[in-house]
């Protein structure tokens, strides 16, 4: 999943308003089964109602954000069973912390190729 | 930088509302004086009034999130002479592509060692 293309890549997000879902956090050393769990999550988000992109890094600090058309994609995608349970393992055993934030993304502007200048 | 303590904390946030702004971006191949720069506006970005924290990561797509008490303290930054000079440079040299979104915090959550649960 971190080589595939997604990944290399800044979310084409429409005109805000929109969400965007931070979640920082900091990696046990207890990584088993995380790398399926992440890229089967990853897959399953972008088939959610209200999905806007993704993007994420990591070195020592893991960075995720999730963009959302609303608080109720972000809500429903939240208690997403499947999601639930990935949430469960990730605080039990793979995060040794973490903090997830919920934005409204006010304004946005950029520019290259991905993202052109608005 | 990359490896300074800094890097690698989850950002010790009031409780919300405040702003992020999420920096992402990918680089070019010339990163030439880059480092220096980023270490530089790092420790600036501290010292100005309403600044909350920082986040970042890089492995190919870059990812930094600065938090804000409010709007007027991350404009205050924005328009800073010395990173104005940096954001010029940012554009012409070190940036293939990047996009700037300005978020308003509305609630967040966490758990482990530099986040309780809230």
């Amino acid at each position: 999943m971190r080589d595939g293309p997604a990944r290399s890549m800044i979310a084409n997000t429409p005109k805000p308003p929109y969400y965007a879902v931070i979640f920082t956090s900091l990696q046990t050393e207890n990584l088993k089964g995380y790398g399926e769990m992440a890229e089967r999550m990853e897959m399953l988000a972008r088939q959610q109602p209200g999905y806007l992109g993704f993007e994420s890094a990591r070195d020592g600090l893991g960075l995720a954000v999730s963009y959302w058309k609303d608080e109720a994609s972000l809500l429903a995608w939240k208690s997403h069973v499947e999601h639930q349970v990935a949430q469960k393992l990730g605080k039990k055993t793979w995060y040794a912390c973490y903090k997830t934030r919920v934005c409204r993304v006010e304004r946005d502007y950029g520019a290259g190729e991905s993202t052109p200048e608005t």
